[in-house]
């Protein structure tokens, strides 16, 4: 940490706060060729824990609410009615007929109830204790002997157990039972979920390792959820098992598994084409990618091993770089949930699944994490407040799978899913969003996220809190109030989107000219006190984004957005045909709050054209202008149907 | 034709000549509702037979020369190197086995003959003359002693006549045969060709029709080339059949002829989808669409039937109000060389078959002759100086059969296909393009294309001649000068393409203001006399073009165009990557002459905006301002293999 620059006073810095970096974009990125990993020591932050994080605000409180009081139960119910809980019962019973679903049902559960505990850590509620407890005996029951706990081998094809771990989800549902058994003991510290998941783990590693046999698993998950139970448990096995899922990957094991000759096999959507330290791109199944990319992160973050920190650090920028939507998500394709060629990003038939922002932002946090750098909170940022929660409708009980872009107007929320991997992998995230907001280190407190409310951790062996003030997203003014027992040096790390230009910051009503950046964030080293004030401005305009030329779906278009937030247009808010709109140099764009709309937004209003229709070739001219309304992306297809834009064109200019 | 204002001092009019209705756009349309078909009479024009027209200029007849010096032999060689000419010598010779290549292969062999009949009708040419008497021996040996002739159902399927009309292509290859010998009869005046055409016909004539059985070809062709044999021989036998063909289809013949049951039969592909009257829209394979409208124009115009041509203009207005590209081309699906829904008109995918255009063309001649109208010659000048242009290399030995307008650089033309229908159409197309030019009736002449030269027509019983001078597609100025025997009274139709506005005439110098504009004609009615100097200029400026926006594709896409010529970028004309460029209003447009590209082209050239990569997305603003190029679409892919773009972003601006 050398060459940073004291206060001399023990007051504060005067800087001209400004990312320079960000003023020509939103995505800031490093120079190519700057790796991360080769270059810059790992600082491996502590995300501060979603349970020390309170928040207090208008944007994600409510949505918190309604995912305790509609989604989880409505989650819940589905399940039920679904028949997945009735799996368990089954497997219990040892029926050998009877199983209802796809063969990863276990999953939607243990991401239920993950969520419900992040839930109940915050926000007590008996009667879904007691709730979960019932569903745990379940799954206790339906444990066999062994360990081994996987309904659908138990009931429908006992004696097949790891049999075909390319297509068939063992490991990824024992992954999230899991994560859900880490995540119900800390919240409630009882320890009989997390029994079984040792038991589980255990059983596992009975199974897998050096001198045992190869293998992992078809869909990554559980790679990060042992790193998860090494940490609750400190029982290093669980690390060295996720690290043997990891560093094997790309011996093309399925090939073998599968009896397939290796002269044809293509593991690209399991990515098991290659060792995975040779990755070049992101690639494959989507939420596949994201998931084993965590883990990778985990061990390597753990390990230091520098072949596979280069191939994150390549496959993130490829990702970020190349194959990222403005929405913050990732695949593109239907076909493969996933990935296709760089610059591939089709808004129409757009698939961004709900679980890929998800996953894309759990990557993203371990990597903030690991590197300290603001420019994996701003991909998780934009996944968050974007693509991941369109995935839930405001009241909570609908959901998307698919993330278009653009909608024709059929495009709508269900109830639920044969598939129901989406539903609560969302409820999971916003149970425990504050997890994503703060990081911390011995020496101070990175902020990623703005959210009001407050934070606790542990500086410089001092609890110390700090209390947010502030209506972001919807304004980028932040109040920072520490308190603590007593003055203490500790460098607070304000992260500036990269979608801002023009940030200032004062502390205690002085604007600090000539702020220290580093890595994205600004750096106020000072012995801090309680009382002090730190104000953070966020100017956030309108702003017309394009697209990288490459991306020929976005080619003459443009995109609105505002602070972290990505708009639309919906058909409902505008008077002429969405399709005739488009958004010259010349439109007005303001922002104005709308209290009664869509649970209190702001809105994008102002004048935009309107292309005439009729002829279907005519000569260039400016577009009568027309009045508009644009809505936060997350927030579409909660009215009267209709079809909907991210991308409009960019049009002639406005008469 | 009352209310027209004759000059009333025997000289000439003085009007403001202007189309108005085109000020605002390239395809002129009447307003909705007023069906041409129920409002006006029918005019019936004879179109001016291109032997009667001498082209003289600089566009065409080097591509005339080509086409006769090297595409016709090509076309030749290759058809004997795939096949096609052994096929039948294997009829003749009685053998069941050793048919090569596809059912249709006669009519390939059909439209070469037929394209070099017409370069012998302008270009006397021995050798050929003696090689087409050669192919049409054999073509006599391999008919039936009662007339049938089709070298895949005599060799390989005997017996089997008639049996599959919806795939097999007889009636297909019939009317080919049919338009080849009318060619060469009316080329040579030898009739043994023609006399083989009406054994056929005779012997379709004995099979198919009221009272004896039902049946339609699944690829139509033969209506048309029946209503043409009926001209060539008066017997009007050869109509009926047409017209029996034209009116029953759309009786789901076809579900009968596979035994399918109407429940589920689906005639869409074939136009059988239901009765010929009813067609709402364009659909189906595109090339058998234009052929069927064509032949169905050629027999309403004949019948006068109300519904055939109220079907005919509804479904002419569907195709080019929201299914032409802008190259002039139909068809944007390779899945079934069709039409998909109305207004997907993708670029890069584009299908826009040649044939689809070369079809296009010969159906809009025949609705210009029809009803005098000019926005059918807007239509045809679009798709011959565009889409079908392009099908053939400069040099003539190469072909496109796809034409898209995008291309990342992997589509380049063929040296022959498999399926080898675009070659010989192109090329009859260019050896008897005078036959686009002109048309005629006893009041007057209609002059549609402006092609240097001169035309030879009867003429209020008296024959004239109108020598062009002009420099038209690459300049709008036209001069014509009328010789005739005697002054005579007579109207000159002089279209004004719908590309142009502002265009104006003077006759012997004298402006004429306020001239009559007649369904797109400016009408000169005077008594003409030899030494009369007409001359009408058409402004050229080079116009950015945009799509309806219902157009997907091309949303916040611009094009370019001067004149009849859409213009389309080339890699290798530009310093930039060819995906960053983009045409703001401010672009810089300049059209200048290179006598050394390309054979000689006006290409438009100057400052475009070139869009930063390296961000996935970033702020809008003004792109940097680069110098670029634009040739005529048709001569594309003839230098170094590159990216090709018809239409580029609008960008937000120029710095």
């Amino acid at each position: 940490m050398g060459g940073r620059m004291r206060d001399k006073e023990g007051g504060m810095n005067h800087f001209i706060l400004r990312r320079t970096a960000l003023l020509s974009g939103w995505l800031a990125l490093a120079a190519p060729g700057t790796g991360l990993a080769q270059t810059e020591s790992l600082l491996k932050l502590k995300p501060v824990p979603f349970t020390q994080v309170e928040i207090r605000d208008s944007f994600w409180q409510p949505r918190q609410e309604t995912n305790r009081i509609a989604s989880i139960p409505v989650n819940l119910a589905m399940l039920e009615k679904s028949g997945n809980i009735r799996n368990f019962e089954l497997a219990a019973e040892g029926a050998t007929n009877g199983f209802v679903g796809p063969f990863f049902m276990d999953s939607d559960l243990y991401k239920a109830i993950e969520s419900a505990s992040y839930s109940l850590a915050t926000h007590p509620d008996p009667a879904l204790a007691t709730r979960l407890d019932g569903l745990i005996g379940k799954i206790a029951a339906a444990q066999q002997p062994d360990g081994y706990l996987d309904t659908y081998f138990t009931v429908k094809e006992p004696g097949r157990r790891w049999t075909n771990l390319r297509d068939c989800h063992e490991l990824y549902c024992a992954g999230h039972l899991i994560e859900a058994a880490v995540a119900h003991y800390q919240a409630t510290g009882k320890r009989d979920f997390l029994n079984i998941a040792i038991k589980l783990a255990n059983h596992i590693d009975s199974v897998f390792g050096p001198e045992k046999r190869m293998g992992y698993p078809g869909h990554p998950e559980i790679e990060l959820a042992l790193v998860k139970l090494w940490k609750a448990t400190d029982d290093r096995r669980y690390f060295n098992l996720a690290q043997f899922f990891i560093e094997n990957r790309g011996r093309k094991y399925f090939a073998v598994e599968h009896h397939e000759s290796l002269d044809h096999y293509d593991g690209t959507y399991w990515l098991d084409d290659v060792p995975i330290v040779e990755h070049q791109k992101i690639k494959g199944h989507a939420v596949r990618a994201a998931y084993l990319l965590s883990g990778a992160t985990d061990v390597a973050g753990e390990t230091g091993n520098p072949a596979l920190l280069a191939m994150i650090d390549r496959v993130w920028r490829n990702t970020v770089e190349r194959n990222l939507y403005i929405t913050g998500g990732i695949g593109p394709s239907a076909r493969n949930e996933g990935f296709t060629v760089d610059y591939d990003l089709p808004n129409l038939t757009a698939y961004q699944e709900t679980c890929a922002s998800v996953a894309l932002a759990q990557w993203n946090q371990r990597l903030a994490a690991l590197y300290g750098d603001a420019r994996f909170a701003d991909v998780f940022e934009r996944a968050l407040y974007n693509g991941s929660l369109a995935g839930v409708s405001l009241n909570g009980t609908h959901f998307f799978y698919v993330n278009p872009l653009s909608s024709e107007g059929k495009h709508h929320r269900s109830g639920w899913f044969q598939c129901a991997c989406c539903p609560p992998n969302e409820s999971r995230t916003l149970s425990s969003l504050g997890g994503y907001a703060y990081a911390s280190s011995e020496a101070g407190l990175w902020v990623n996220l703005y959210i009001q409310g407050s934070v606790t951790a542990t500086v410089q062996n001092q609890e110390m809190r700090v209390k947010v003030t502030t209506e972001y997203p919807w304004d980028g003014k932040v109040v920072l109030e520490p308190e603590m027992k007593q003055p203490t040096p500790w460098e607070l790390h304000l992260r500036v989107p990269g979608w801002c230009a023009g940030a200032t910051v004062s502390v205690n009503k002085k604007k600090i000219k000539n702020a220290r950046m580093e890595r994205g964030y600004f750096v106020i080293d000072r012995t801090w006190r309680t009382g002090d004030i730190v104000e953070l401005n966020l100017p956030m305009p309108v702003q017309r984004i394009l697209a990288d030329p490459r991306v020929q779906a976005d080619r003459g278009l443009v995109a609105l957005q505002r602070g972290p937030l990505v708009y639309c247009l919906e058909q409902c808010d505008q008077n002429e045909p969405l399709g005739r709109l488009c958004l010259p140099q010349a439109a007005q764009l303001k922002a104005s709050r709308r209290e009664d709309l869509l649970g209190g937004v702001v809105v994008v209003q102002g004048l935009a054209g309107a292309a005439p229709e009729g002829k279907l070739y005519q000569a260039a001219g400016p577009e009568r202008s027309v009045e508009f309304m644009a809505v936060p992306y997350y927030a579409w297809d909660n009215r009267q149907p209709g079809p909907m834009e991210v991308w409009l064109p960019v049009g002639d200019g406005m008469r």
